[in-house]
């Protein structure tokens, strides 16, 4: 096991109904800012809720964060939350609103620079504006994590960000806010959760026993409960289980102590900033394409996988198990409705050299777990991916 | 899933070599008592190798807290920080160091009453000194949660106390301080973290598949590491795959939405206070037991368990594959040189009626999940342990 640091403060709320709760989390006299999306808390009636539970603070209101949240539009929350003066901010939404929310709190109390800064010059994030979080679509694990990814849309770029003062006070989790998901969108956050999972768990073994049980115990539930999540919307149970396992999956906890990849990740977030394509699509066409292309410097760890997640053993060639544990993976992505190649999204050959350019523009050169993912490398996932 | 929350603010600064990095996290200016037990820590050198990382600080000892640490001692430690001002305290040692060092900081601030209070009429602890721990002995992962076990020797009784207050601060998780343990504790710890585990999984099911998960890859990481550390005291991954296992196996996560049983450790606490058993001890007699008398009710775990654990499936008739579970189950605590039986340890039918009656004087007459182990079902468990 490698040395690590772990820490995730945290609290997280769980439940049906447990949205009651929220007044007891906020400090008294607050003046609170709830930021959303496209309006579908508002639809639903969830904003309404909220509103009145909060009854008793100062409330307002800031909607319109995109998915993929863009610098632009957060840059004017900044803005109203400086002028106004609010003390909170209650994020509701998915893990577009609450990337988008930790950069507005990260970025209001920072005025000696442009905060796009904190991630093209790498400055530490040393405070931000407290905030919670009311989960409305399990996927990215940003309820409980202390990271975000941000889109400045002028420069076409993607990019992340991370700092110990943008975790969530707390993260209210109903997995009843679910229910009213379009099916992509839980389809998205099922295979979003995976590819967070793979990214942790496949590289190379360092007898990390624990992470690789419990990286092992999410996958296992992700591939029981994603395909009944889109046949039973109103399952309880089912949707609790995705909730739960979406926010493990991105905690820090399956990390600590592990090498880690995020190649696919990196050239994901590419093919999204050029093409419009949604996160959980890119994944799903790059990282069996990575399985492949990497699939020496991963044998060990591809090995365990297949065996464990998809119970492939036996005496058959280790080249032909390998092809059947990607070809199961891809295929378990196909069941959610994640196509795996770009001609599936009418993309060709072209993309090519546009991503690769991107990727050298954002200096990610050498991506993998042992950087061995060059230019040259790339070029060898994305081919695989046409 | 059962509606739950969950916090949990320690940081754990795991590996080899990690307590160089102790003076970063105790706040500058501080007065440091250090606490520890028997003198363990004084002979191995941790204790010098920790005065030397702190030298920038005044640092105080208090040496001598007992395993069941004792309130008449830990009181003399009250005394102390409160007459010389100590603003910080760092526990150096196992499960009864830290449990200690939780009651002594929660009650330095509380002059108001006796602080054994805290423990008897329930009284909320509201605030307590700041505290880290140098963690030497992976079993009651006491490093990473709220709760702790103090014996009053006067009154023989061990009793449990919790509180958000007395979090540790960190943690610092080196496997190497534990090479030099004897190897009766190294196989108590494995067996406390297993039983730990099983508290909050063997129960009833609620369809809570990441706590399953988890708490399985405990179980299995356990059954895996714990023999070969008794063979081999120096392999680091073992010995940190058992660590990081035993705090995970109480930190709050696995337990999280799902029932919790207790029953084994609460009959346990009686025997240690009445005959001074290890506390492992206790359970490795007790649990085998319980999971036999309770068996109809626990039958949907314990199949789950049999059959991911110990790989016990097929066409047998379910009493006999309970049977094969339990006979497993003391196997493996047999393996780890845990004795199973109240006779082992020269104990006869008299242990019945005292336990009985100490149960009965601490208000533990419906022990369990659903609160079923009443007296008449403990004394069952007690006849089964003989």
């Amino acid at each position: 096991m490698q040395n690590f640091q772990f820490m995730n403060p945290t609290k997280i709320i769980f439940g049906k109904g447990e949205v009651i709760k929220l007044s007891h989390e906020i400090p008294a006299g607050s003046k609170i800012l709830i930021t959303y999306g496209g309006g579908s808390a508002k639809k639903t009636g969830l904003l309404d809720e909220i509103k009145t539970v909060l009854k008793d603070f100062t409330i307002g209101e800031f909607g319109g964060i995109e998915p993929n949240p863009v610098y632009e539009t957060l840059m004017k929350a900044v803005d109203l939350i400086r002028a106004e003066k609010y003390t909170f901010i209650l994020a509701v939404g998915g893990g577009s609103v609450i990337d988008g929310t930790k950069f507005i709190a990260a970025a209001v109390p920072f005025v000696q620079a442009d905060p796009w800064t904190f991630i093209t010059d790498g400055i530490a994030i040393k405070e931000a504006l407290p905030f919670g979080t009311v989960l409305t679509l399990p996927a990215t694990g940003s309820e409980m994590n202390n990271g975000g990814v941000i889109t400045r849309k002028s420069l076409q770029a993607k990019l992340a960000f991370a700092s110990p003062a943008v975790y969530p006070k707390f993260s209210v989790l109903d997995p009843v806010y679910t229910y009213t998901l379009p099916t992509r969108q839980i389809a998205n956050g099922v295979v979003d959760a995976y590819v967070h999972v793979m990214e942790q768990y496949l590289t190379y073994p360092v007898a990390a026993k624990v992470q690789d049980r419990f990286a092992e115990g999410l996958l296992l539930t992700l591939i029981e409960e994603g395909p009944k999540a889109l046949q039973k919307p109103e399952n309880y149970d089912v949707r609790a289980n995705i909730m739960w396992s979406a926010t493990m999956a991105l905690n820090g906890l399956i990390g600590s102590g592990v090498p880690q990849d995020w190649a696919t990740h990196m050239i994901g977030h590419e093919i999204t900033a050029l093409y419009g394509l949604d996160h959980a699509q890119t994944l799903a066409i790059i990282l069996p394409s990575v399985m492949q292309v990497m699939q020496v410097e991963k044998s060990d760890k591809l090995l365990q996988y297949g065996e464990r997640i998809w119970h492939i053993t036996g005496d058959i060639p280790i080249d032909d198990k390998i092809m059947l544990i990607i070809e199961r993976t891809r295929n378990f992505f196909a069941i959610m409705g994640n196509k795996t190649h770009f001609s599936d999204y009418g993309l060709g050959r072209e993309v090519i050299d546009k991503i690769l350019a991107s990727l050298e523009s954002h200096q990610m050169v050498k991506l993998g777990e042992k950087s061995l993912v060059t230019p040259a490398v790339t070029r060898k996932i994305l081919e695989l991916s046409l």
